[in-house]
């Protein structure tokens, strides 16, 4: 058995998410078809360092897949790229020890979230940014920021608290937001996520931004530690899992 | 009858190109269909500063329509863009005189085309890039892009020469070849472009750049003034109509 770790990108418009499905086309089914075809092996597993939703993206998503009989690297991502469409595409593959894990040997993953903030999306972006039409307060969004950053319980930010079997405090040792010409970019970084947490606080932080609520709504929300309507989803299609680190500097 | 001139934005990839058609959907016809919807008029003419083919992007096309009844400029836009798919955008639009033509007042365009120079094109760009694997030699490029740079008889840069009833000499005032990353741009601005110029220029100087011709061979090719194998058509999904220029500093 040889282990191959896969640096993956992604445009998540016309998948059901990562996650293997019955009915629906996802990445990893997608992966996994595209490499059973190449080795000719019947159980192909490749597995991802953090999942993701239907519609959301991936600039470096990373992942490892065990192989029988040993192959060049070069042979892997040109037959994944040959097999698959052209929205997902194998960046690099190279052969790592045995104990490597996707998921398990992650130090920190980083998430942005790209919003449209402005009267007209461009087409050629329509669906990789969330559309908010009202200008955004981006210094309130940064005070919002600065109080959700750190390690806390983010229970009132996940969709559905109970079904974290490692509770609910995780440390966001990045949340950023930045602005470049009509688009706002949120930044976030932490060891783990809980389930559609990012978006969550996107959510938030575009209410924030749009007035609805001040920044200083954070902190009562945190310490509530209850899901409520001040906590919105966004949209998916403005996500991206951008990088994902690894010990000793790895990087996705 | 009131004339409006309409910056519009297209991603070309669902497309027959520009111009309306008997089958297919096109650019013109969905613009004609959502103006006839929100004026209620019987009779709709989008006129552009020059057509696009298939599958060809626009930054930012300009084109004009005349209304029977005046209408806010701002319910044209957000009528045209609550009513067109997200493909197609209207980024301005304005009220101008009579004069004003979309094709005849362009003082020049530019296009771009965008190539991809590397391994793998990354999922979110793939439908505005053509990929080109190999290496391409950059300073070939723009020595041959000098060449051709100018006023010259490009009959050996257009699909049918016989069908340009104002002859086939046309003045390229620019034609550039930059660099940023594995993106290898060029910049074509001229008064007028022959039929698929841009795309033949773009594919003579991927040539040139693999290697298979030397950039000297621009000037031979020009004085053939005979279209050969030496100018393939570069693939439309690399260009873009860039912008128009009008008199007077105008730009769309």
């Amino acid at each position: 058995m040889t282990r191959y770790r896969l640096i993956i990108a992604y445009d998540g418009t016309a998948y059901a998410g990562w996650q293997i499905q019955p009915d629906g086309r996802t990445i990893q089914g997608e992966l996994e078809n595209a490499i059973h075809r190449i080795s000719g092996q019947e159980k192909v597993r490749v597995q991802c360092s953090g999942r993701t939703d239907t519609g959301v993206h991936a600039r470096a998503q990373a992942a490892h897949v065990d192989l029988d009989h040993p192959m060049p690297v070069r042979k892997l991502l040109e037959g994944c790229n040959a097999l698959l469409d052209e929205d997902i595409r194998v960046l690099k593959a190279s052969r790592v020890s045995p104990e490597f894990h996707a998921r398990f040997s992650a130090a920190s993953k980083e998430y942005r979230y790209f919003i449209w903030n402005g009267n007209v999306v461009p087409p050629h972006v329509r669906n990789q940014r969330t559309w908010v039409r009202r200008p955004l307060d981006v210094q309130a969004m940064k005070k919002a920021a600065a109080i959700l950053q750190g390690e806390h319980d983010f229970a009132a930010f996940t969709a559905n608290p109970n079904r974290e079997v490692e509770g609910t405090v995780r440390n966001l040792s990045v949340l950023k937001i930045s602005k470049k010409g009509h688009e706002v970019i949120i930044t976030a970084r932490a060891g783990g996520f809980l389930y559609k947490m990012v978006r969550s606080l996107a959510g938030f932080l575009i209410r924030v931004g749009n007035g609805d609520l001040p920044p200083e709504a954070a902190g009562e929300i945190l310490r509530s530690k209850k899901r409520t309507a001040a906590v919105p989803t966004a949209a998916p299609q403005g996500l991206f899992l951008w990088r994902v680190f690894y010990g000793q500097g790895g990087e996705s």
